[in-house]
């Protein structure tokens, strides 16, 4: 059975019964699977991490939408997470058993049927984007909700599905299709923000570095401690032990050693199989050796 | 749902209709799923894979034995590898979901079956045996087909279930329960055999090394290199990468660099994760943060 991932992001983070109540209603989908939902209050925004097929993340999504307009109103919003919509983003992510291009026509189609459905305007983002322009989701979301009125009347912003105007209450979704995404943060055993600072900037894509992280500095005030806070957009092409071990290096300039790192979240199987591999230098190895990998191969 | 591997080896390696036809009477059992099946013509001996639930694999075991006792007379058997029996040894592993005891009460269940329905007497070995004197398959093993009607009538040598005495063309069957074993060599970039010797005698359990490694040091003539050929019975108390580095660092010493390592067969995805885990420095992880064992989980 193929695996697809769908991680819609809301904009609500503090009423948990409301949340909870759009949670159900996506479980209660035959074949969604909620794998985790975590709320952010600052943010005023939650994340819901489903899998399922293709048919049942369709059916899935469009009951996430239904009790998310009919809950949220943006008018009211506050929050520190820029945000467009009321579902305000929904990427598919291959997993297991299927392409990119799978998840790409997933995503065009849940686009489509949103529009039609909700008559809400949809923008189609990364792998699924309609140009060029449209790869980067904050290029989307850049004057958010507020500024959505006068964005989607430049011939530009004309949507992908759906009206060219915001819905009064629920703006505009964006949804697309990428790669898994890895939150890995490397902690520093020193207290001096402007190495992890430096670090960051030597790491990411944005300032020269590799080209699937994006990476900050920041302190951990509470441990004395710092930490490059990292997302990996595509660790199979920017794969996590290369990213550990520049950090090493980096640090290693300043005199400063690598105390720990961490995965926030989920992350699939093979990011850390590939570290292992290459850690002990392991040849000739296939996927399929990994026990757990052959048995759900045989089951089909 | 629980599963449990089963890897039963039986002396026939010679015959390849004879063993896919052992095969198929074990995959035709409801619930068995075959993982992997390899025969060795100078060992004279192959060996399967199985994965399954407790009755499933019951079952499948019992036709096993019932089919290889009908094909594979010991006594015109001829072979590299020491033997027993027609089925000479069935270990049961847990992998996910059961524990050790599950396994070692499988195993004494299923010894006391092919002693009742086959008149095979049945040695149980390891974590199943009823003494420490039987916990090595080597020292069941020793004196083979051929010594074992003597072996069967000294005290100490009752079997634990079934006649003290040989099956006429099937000896004995050896049936137990272990950790996963995990078949790891580590190729050197020279053709000294003497460092890889001297590394395996440092690595390995019997001369003062790691408890879970057997190892010894072996010639890859064909590619003029030689190898540091493992198995590590118990790779959550004797890791992966624990082995690898100590192995790194002993070659070292004789100025000799690690080319690669490889592992035969399967390897449960927990032993690659701690690999992963390690290297990285990862603090805080749990094996749930892992995509698909999530999956698995909430799948139920």
């Amino acid at each position: 059975m193929p695996i697809i991932e769908c991680v819609p992001n809301i904009s609500e983070g503090r009423r948990p019964d409301v949340v909870s109540g759009i949670v159900a209603a996506i479980a209660a989908v035959p074949g969604i699977i909620v794998l985790d939902s975590s709320s952010d209050s600052s943010h005023n925004r939650s994340v819901v991490t489903l899998a399922g097929d293709a048919a049942a993340l369709q059916a899935g999504v469009m009951a996430l939408v239904e009790a998310t307009i009919a809950a949220v109103d943006l008018r009211g919003h506050r929050g520190e997470h820029p945000r467009l919509g009321a579902v305000d983003v929904i990427p598919f992510i291959p997993i297991e058993g299927v392409s990119m291009a799978d998840c790409v026509k997933l995503a065009r189609d849940v686009g489509a049927a949103i529009a039609t459905q909700f008559s809400l305007p949809v923008f189609l983002y990364e792998e699924a984007a309609t140009t060029s322009a449209r790869r980067n989701l904050e290029d989307i979301r850049r004057g958010e909700f507020e500024g959505l009125a006068a964005k989607l009347a430049l011939p530009e912003w004309t949507p992908d599905f759906g009206p060219a105007a915001p819905h009064a209450t629920a703006g505009a979704v964006v949804v697309g299709a990428r790669a898994p995404l890895i939150a890995y943060n490397i902690n520093l055993a020193t207290d001096r923000l402007d190495v992890a600072k430096k670090i960051a900037a030597a790491v990411r894509h944005s300032s020269g570095g590799f080209r699937y992280v994006k990476a900050m500095g920041i302190p951990l005030a509470d441990r004395g401690i710092v930490q490059v806070s990292m997302n990996l957009t595509n660790a199979e092409k920017t794969p996590m032990f290369r990213v550990f071990e520049l950090v090493k290096r980096e640090a290693a300039r300043y005199g400063v050693a690598v105390l720990e790192s961490e995965i926030v979240g989920l992350v699939p199987s093979a990011a850390l199989v590939a570290s292992a591999e290459w850690y002990l230098q392991l040849e000739g190895f296939a996927p399929d050796q990994v026990l757990e990998q052959r048995l759900r191969a045989k089951r089909g």
